[in-house]
């Protein structure tokens, strides 16, 4: 009983990453995946998607073009500095990739759902304007999924935008703020828990041992983690995150703390614009039930999924298609 | 060397306690307590305060009564339910107290400071209306004080009041906003200590063991922790917090963790309102200095300071002008 997901990425480094996990883990049937502006801009961001599909072999998942900006009209910021000019450290190639599917993300989104009532889960890791404009589309979307579960926000670590906002949330926090507010079962994998387990040199060093979709994900790493280590932590290494999010939604992320809470996202001009404003008042007595709360924030995962990550995606390599590279 | 202190309070319960240690700790001068609305009216924190000051036999130190309300008019909003209907847990006393000074806490901080340039730590532990209206009156103040060391906000933890915001900032906003921009050197006591240093009922029973004043604290503290029993913690203790922004200011508190950092104070309409949104990015690399931050925020102290707290006060009881119940 595979989890019926689509995802939707600005792909992106971790998000090359967490589409490569989706698209081989066992436990998930990925339905679809959506492009959307955020890491890098949305032709990108498709290009980069098809791309890393086609390299582990999955030339059959749909892939959808979205929104190219936030929902508001502003100008939208990417973030090559961390991502390369290519959204793939720079190490990324120039295969031709197939065309994408004759829709939107949005659109995609509905149709998938609406074929698999209450089966899917939406999985966006990048900015939520394609989930919002889904939303707007189909207003009955929150009653027909399995729920959604995004990576984005914090609620206890600094941001990394400002010191409260997350990339993901800031970058569209009205689109964010609709998805908060839509009455479905979020999971919030932020960056209380993505802050958390690493990828380490020696996680890189097993993925270039691989067959060439982890030899494909160590090249397009190794700039990602020099970032991490200029401007994060000093030494060689970088977050997962995405991969959480998709992990989480399949069920095979171990849990360790992970109230069902309240959630606002600040859409003012000021300080806390794109914060994700969360209620944990209830720390002191264990999470005591919040009435009509709907959102389940992970504040506390086993690291250990980096490892099964990487084992997974280092194990598959070169498929049919690409010839026989395969380590 | 005593530190030379003026305090400024909505007393309160846990304003009764920081004034007893302010006014009998060896290591403090105390100037000058400003009264202040917050926990209650200001007509009854500046009766308190003269009355917990009375009860320590400190008649000398002169209490000025300050604002009613917020800086920009907004109806008070008081905490009887926390304090109880007297500010003293509803167990205070009626006895009389002498006149408070004939000027007003904003004009006495101006006078203490200038007074005793370079010397005097403000230390504001209720809604910083006050202190605002001080730096109004006098703009130098910033370059006049030894600093300002304020019980408020949070970094790390949920706020009291809402998901982010602490109750002195909540209270008003605009005040703390012009107080942390305002360019002396800040010492944040806020919720992520004082959340940590808990009186038990141990330190109550202590107390109710001791002199005059330690008798007048374990009264007024049982309601005060019934309501931490009720809303907090699901048993009987309280949190010390005002104490703890006294012994920073006389450097007597023991500080593992305080970064020198960023803070900006959220006066939107937002969900963000009040909340001091501070710069803890630098979290992973061991708090690089930031250019230009003047705000050392406390996240962690030794909670032995509640013992010490306990113990000085509980030693200090009936003086001279109030008979010989000292026991």
């Amino acid at each position: 009983m595979a989890t019926k997901m689509i995802l939707d990425c600005d792909t992106g480094v971790d998000d090359a990453m967490a589409i490569m996990y989706a698209a081989l883990h066992p436990g998930i049937e990925l339905l679809g995946v959506g492009a959307v502006w955020g890491n890098v801009d949305v032709p990108l961001a498709t290009r980069n998607t098809l791309r890393v599909l086609d390299l582990v072999g999955r030339t059959d998942v749909p892939v959808a073009s979205g929104a190219a900006a936030p929902l508001l009209g502003d100008r939208p910021e990417f973030a090559f500095h961390v991502h390369g000019a290519d959204g793939q450290g720079g190490a990324g190639d120039d295969a031709p990739v197939r065309p994408a599917a004759p829709t939107t993300a949005a659109q995609q989104i509905v149709e998938l759902v609406r074929a698999h009532p209450g089966e899917v889960w939406l999985v966006p890791v990048g900015p939520l304007t394609n989930i919002a404009t889904a939303l707007a589309l189909d207003p009955e979307l929150p009653g027909l999924v399995a729920g959604v579960a995004l990576m984005g926000g914090s609620a206890r670590r600094p941001g990394n935008v400002t010191p409260v906002a997350e990339a993901n949330i800031h970058k569209d926090p009205e689109a964010a703020a609709a998805v908060f507010r839509a009455p479905w079962p979020i999971v919030m994998a932020g960056l209380d828990v993505t802050m958390d387990v690493i990828l380490t040199a020696e996680h890189r060093d097993r993925l270039a041992a691989g067959g060439e979709a982890g030899r494909y994900l160590a090249r397009i790493l190794q700039h990602y983690g020099e970032f991490y280590r200029d401007e994060v932590f000093g030494e060689w290494q970088c977050c997962m995150h995405d991969t959480l999010a998709v992990a989480a939604a399949a069920g095979v992320l171990d849990v360790r703390l992970a109230p069902v809470v309240h959630v606002e996202v600040d859409t003012t001009a000021g300080p806390g614009r794109g914060q994700t404003v969360v209620d944990l008042r209830g720390v002191y007595r264990g999470f005591p039930a919040q009435h009509g709360a709907h959102c389940t924030v992970l504040l506390d995962v086993d690291d250990r999924i980096a490892d099964e990550a990487v084992d997974l995606i280092a194990g598959h390599g070169a498929l049919p298609t690409f010839g026989a590279e395969r380590s």
